[in-house]
């Protein structure tokens, strides 16, 4: 189980080796800011960037996430995160604390069209998607060379309606094996099963080349060409067990005109498909997505 | 039954009575162009403006249209139409002749949200709507002073559930009696009957509140909040009798992000309703929208 | 001098009357938002929006807009003003505590182009400009009746080269007499001298018609033209004494082509420079933009 | 001098083996479109695409783009052209003729930077650009190894100022022995002699790292920092001897906020430029662009 992080990676983390995430969820009620900003400033933090957002100030639910940087971090992971146990049971708090340093592991499933895996393998190349990307799984062998070319393991698992609880079983064994943090269907084409899907919440990201929730499911840009929509879409969001209603991460649109065929809307839909996809995944990567009531909260 | 037409509107009709479009729809193979362009030419028009579309150059549909000079033009206008009735019947032609100093007459029906409704009074006034507005109809008397102020007729009346078809015949009686050639919905947020609709092909277009096909049908902003959508558009398309699936004629969006409320995604979301309206107006007013299998060409 | 405040506005102060906002701009280092997050707590307030930006955590600026709740907070107004001076000063602040219901009072400038003061009029109507229009100045009669049918008072001040220290003595008598807190230059057309725009400092918008910082000064939509772009643009900015160098508020751009002759361009721009404006002025109300070395930060 | 020509590009060229583009650009006057499009009904062609532009119908120019299908076209090429040159000299037109089998041969210039690059490989190898790649010609070693990876011949030239002079005479020798009808300029950032410029009137295609004619010259990014704009943008134009002034082909934009310093600027602009430049490299090469007046006409 060979590591693969690139250098423009490894310099940047070196560089963060001090950061740290705090993601909070609570009932809304005064003094939350005070008191973690408080309790930051004790332990010698100073806060990089916070955000921010409450669904309604009285009752509701408020939401926070705050980049810091705290002297010898990595060596105080455990003592922070007991001390802020206190905070968070004060005020009921979900929370998260991650540090930078620990790169998040990354399994990229994909089939026959790479476009979104190329988009994602070039960002990660230039340092821009600071995650281990550990293995790509694939059901066809088109990605191979340029997988492997890249010394990323590369497992081929040929998938059909008949033969899925093996395909998935294989899969889950190499997540487990490669300790996989977050998967993300780079146009993998298949619909994974409920149990599959259950054992992983919010940790698979779908791009569905659709304006969700415009044209769930099959078929998209035939169905967009046949309604004669002026503008196609892309949605990247957390796969659930419903179809393509999954939290939404990220949008994008494209203006399109009468003389777009299928074959072209396609096309074009591919360059939105790539870069609402990558952006979803570096959001999840730096920890700025909170779900909340199948909505997501992008700070 | 008076007739309102504003300053620069006129300037503008007068400076174009030599004008003419040529909307031509018909199967596609070799000569069209060659004929139709002989034909204006022999007539001793001049080409200003020309657009044409081939679905599939092998057994598709062939779609032009046409803006020319032609001196004297509204002298000729049956001349015109006779002799281009046999290059029509020779290629099978659905085709219209319209000429720029004929405005075509509106009608626009509009309820409580008057956002659309000064969007094109507005552009109307600038001369940038070149109709004639004859008369605005609405349940509701909140409209009734900005249109009398224009000089505009302005007609209340009340619906309900109950008495549609007494209000439809009211409003049937009006359109004839204004000899109206295009009926604008502008928020309007009745449902109009199959049978009024029937009267009316693709001479009646609707704004809706979403981009369709998402959020077919009512209150599409609360349903947009609930699925958490990144992007909110607007879609102006000709009615037809199944709901919010007519011809598509423009559509734009919008980004929003989880901050925003559902009164916040429709007050943002009025800027893009009321554009999008007026552009699909305008298009109309501009014979540049042919409408073919459920979708529109748009030149 | 009467007042005009419409109901909209007056039915939202009112739900609104407890809602201060607090804007830092101060020195980065430890402990800011755990001193004034105390400071907010220990007085009752409840934070309903926060926002922070630090230029560089490490000696750079730091910037917070803070909009909170706090019972009977127009009581206080003072005793908060004096005790916050002290936290201010061990942090080195500048800072500005305001209260949602003192509306702001603007004052509109306009000239022959109305389609930017029509857009502020309307937002204003709905109640989306949260702002007192306390007067429209015009060196043109155009825009007197849309202006005077609001009970807004309009004064006509013709202005030449000759004339311009007259007229801006008289338009800063009007001013000072109208308690003016904004300037919106809505299409003025006119610029202003040296001593005018220092009195003023960050208290004047203006709308230039062009994708700052390309087509600086005059005609730039003949010069979008000569230059064939692709996309043209509106920005609004802060006025200074470099003419249209000032901070930058807001921007937008529209796509065109070859077909577009300048008077395209100038239509196809008023729907983006008075969106844009808009936006700028609304932003500039809700105490949403901090200047930082001629850059603004918008929260 | 081998050819390197994907499959993909290999069929679809063959399944346009009788695929012909006329581009005219004349004096506008009655009689053009009727006498072209006889030209070509009488040898066969039957129009697949068209369109045509007129800057003034009184006095101006036409542009005319058609695109057809003719039986046996590679057999007939010098045919055509003698006996569209009577059709041409009647009109006085420039004229050019194209057939969509012969691929244009193009260069692509690089430096350190390889976005750009692998968009432009990418695309060719998705069978998205109909062109022979017949070289990449650098002043760095860092894209030998995915250029040659392709089959395609990389040449590393080192460029100085002192030694400029050689470095064209060894360009322009590989461009005259390869065949060159493109050059693109794939952030190339040096700076073209102005023989070598004219020696290829709009044969080079450039893309700048900003929305001109913002930021002409060095280090567009860094100045629209400073600015404080809300919008980058990039720009693909035709290389002339005026700096960053030759006729746009295509822009487009990204809005930034003010959290974004140069570094970010830089990564974001990146996803933009190489769209940008792709789809300018693809009209070029589509025989899409006339340039007019230091202005293109894009059909």
């Amino acid at each position: 189980m060979e590591s693969v992080i690139q250098d423009q990676i490894h310099t940047f983390r070196e560089s963060r080796k001090n950061r740290g995430r705090l993601l909070i969820n609570c009932p809304d009620q005064p003094g939350i800011v005070a008191t973690v900003s408080k309790f930051l400033f004790d332990n010698g933090a100073n806060i990089i960037e916070s955000s921010q957002y409450s669904t309604n100030p009285e009752g509701g639910n408020f939401f926070m996430r705050i980049e810091f940087e705290c002297p010898d971090i990595l060596s105080k992971k455990e003592v922070l995160r007991t001390q802020f146990q206190t905070v968070a049971e004060k005020f009921s708090m979900d929370w998260k604390l991650t540090f930078v340093y620990d790169l998040k592991r990354t399994a990229i499933f994909v089939s026959k069209e790479l476009h979104c895996l190329r988009e994602l393998l070039w960002e990660w190349q230039n340092g821009d998607l600071l995650t281990e990307i550990a293995l790509v799984v694939s059901n066809h062998e088109d990605s191979k060379a340029i997988v492997e070319a890249l010394g990323i393991p590369f497992y081929y698992i040929p998938a059909s309606k008949e033969n899925r609880a093996q395909v998935e079983a294989k899969q889950l064994e190499l997540l487990k094996e490669f300790d996989i943090d977050l998967i993300i269907l780079a146009r993998y084409m298949q619909i994974l099963t409920p149990s599959f899907v259950e054992a992983h919440p919010f940790k698979i990201i779908n791009i569905h080349h659709s304006f969700l929730p415009a044209f769930i499911g099959a078929r998209p840009y035939d169905r967009a060409y046949q309604r004669g929509v002026k503008i196609i879409g892309a949605t990247s969001h957390y796969v659930t067990n419903d179809l393509d209603e999954g939290p939404i991460i990220e949008q994008d649109v494209l203006r399109v005109d009468h003389r777009e065929q299928i074959e072209d809307l396609k096309k074009s839909g591919r360059s939105i498909e790539r870069s609402v996809l990558a952006r979803a995944v570096k959001w999840h990567l730096e920890d700025r997505v909170i779900v909340h009531e199948n909505k997501t909260i992008v700070f």
